[in-house]
């Protein structure tokens, strides 16, 4: 099955761009709800799977031996801006650990942030590896490393810290991967197909607090996630203003080349979508759209305009077009 | 007809991502030698029509009248990055015509080149609309303008200015229009088909600098593009790079959401692609892919591997995939 057009760009009344994608709508038993495109596409989670990623972290004992708070599971789960509020934490956490920047395999990535940002800029200074938007996961990671006693080189796919990530990965999404590709922050990512996503994110949704202990880490991890939308993602961002929009009660996540996933407790559902060309400016549209449908997120929430539909101006503030959903796609 | 897989992103032995257009090869005498997709798809070109928005400024005689050089006509067909060497010149222009950055209707925009943009940022200033990268194309209307005797709204679809960009377009396109949209700066910007927008090409690329004054006026415009690649677009842009790895035999130029045109005077053909869902890193790797098809540019040029095939790096600097071509698509 092809991906489905999801969500086109119009301007003076013709269609000038289109977005294609696969989407899955899964609930707590593991079954597809709802579907577009091709529900058993393989994707590249990339940084969606960041809550699963961080299962090890929790399930071993770790979080709990070295205190990690709520905010550090957030972090942990996190694709930050590289503000403040992100890059003081994670090094207090990583100083709390005896480790350092250094220990860090991520790589440097110049800051969203735009105050973080600017400060480097007119200072000369380089980004650190603090600044990558996924420090967070690496000091989780980092974490998780120093309670299994493995060596430096955590990001190695065959490294005792990676292994336990493939192990909850295949064991969350139901599915073995296919097989895995160098993430931008190093990391292996581990493919599988869009249900096994939207699967994975359903346990997660359905996960008791009270359960056996990969359930705990799972109902923990959401929490960590809605109490700090902030450190999820950080100011501006789809992530952090969709969850305050739903005040608390769905967890949502980005990854890079236009994944989204979706955290629905109450509902026990979980959402995975990914738009075929990799347009970020489209994934956040539908899973605006998806979020809509299944109730969760009001219509007249500010941010849901300036996802879902743009307007798309020029840079004299004219209305030049806007984006619309697709026919047939989540309306 | 739909939009043909043209560019692939592979990550770990896995696609992860694909991109789909239109694209089409037009001979001197406005047919078809070779087209992907759909031919007769409607796009709008955006900035990839700046040579044709330029054409009745030069036929109209007030290039001449306003002793515009290369350089200013260069501009007048960028989209450049808002550098000192764009901005300068086009404030000297502006001062000539006894106007001044408030006549110019294109907004502020800030500047893609990192001095620029530094310098903009550390000083706390905003953009102003000399920074657009469309000002010297609005320069270039403001220069018509004064020749016409227009009132000073020249955005204005209406407008004298814009009706004789539109009459030029339908003239060189074969086609009329069947819409226009508010383009990014502002201005009209005339929908058409691919096939419509290659042709265009074609005709640029046969045009007699000896012939008919619409000849003549294309035939000028080639030429101020291929001896100012650094003004139509900047350093380290795709259109300049592209210009100068063929020495001045082509002469190319991308629209925003994934537009790109060629014209190749030495075979007398036009090129247009449009790929369908915006994305430049798709439209600057499937020109480069066309480019060499067409036998106008070296494999070995450094610019090649950075367009067509990335490769796509960690923030590490590990490779983590890269760009392929589509199965199908100018091989």
């Amino acid at each position: 099955m092809a991906a489905v057009p999801m969500i086109e760009l119009w301007r003076g009344g013709l269609l000038e761009s289109c977005h294609s994608g696969h989407a899955v709508v899964c609930d707590a038993e593991g079954q597809v709800i709802e579907a577009w495109g091709d529900p058993e596409a393989v994707i590249f989670p990339r940084s969606s799977c960041k809550m699963i990623q961080a299962l090890p972290l929790v399930e071993s004992g770790a979080a709990d031996r070295f205190g990690l708070d709520a905010a550090r599971l957030a972090l942990a789960c996190a694709s930050h801006n590289g503000a403040a509020i992100h890059t003081g934490p994670v090094a207090r956490w990583l100083a709390d650990l005896g480790l350092s920047e250094a220990d860090l395999r991520c790589g440097p990535q110049m800051p969203d942030d735009p105050e973080a940002r600017r400060d480097l800029i007119c200072s000369g200074a380089a980004p650190c590896q603090l600044h990558n938007n996924c420090s967070g996961k690496h000091a989780g990671f980092l974490t998780l490393n120093r309670h299994l006693g493995g060596d430096a080189e955590y990001v190695a796919p065959e490294h005792p810290v990676q292994r336990r990530v493939r192990e909850a990965f295949e064991e969350v999404t139901g599915l073995a991967s296919p097989g895995y590709g160098i993430d931008g922050c190093s990391a292996p990512n581990f493919a599988t197909t869009v249900t096994g996503l939207a699967r994975a994110m359903a346990f997660f949704a359905a996960a008791d607090p009270d359960g056996p202990v990969r359930e705990r880490a799972a109902a923990r991890l959401v929490r960590a996630m809605l109490r700090h939308p902030e450190l999820v993602a950080g100011e501006g961002r789809a992530c952090t203003g969709l969850m305050r929009a739903m005040q608390g009660r769905v967890a949502v996540k980005t990854g890079a080349e236009a994944v989204f996933v979706a955290i629905l407790p109450e509902r026990r559902l979980g959402v995975a979508l990914k738009i075929l060309d990799g347009a970020t400016r489209a994934s956040e549209a539908a899973i605006t759209a998806l979020l809509l449908r299944l109730g969760v997120l009001e219509r007249e929430a500010p941010i849901v305009d300036r996802l879902l539909t743009g307007p798309i101006l020029s840079r004299r503030g004219l209305v030049a077009g806007e984006m619309r959903l697709a026919p047939g796609f989540a309306a």
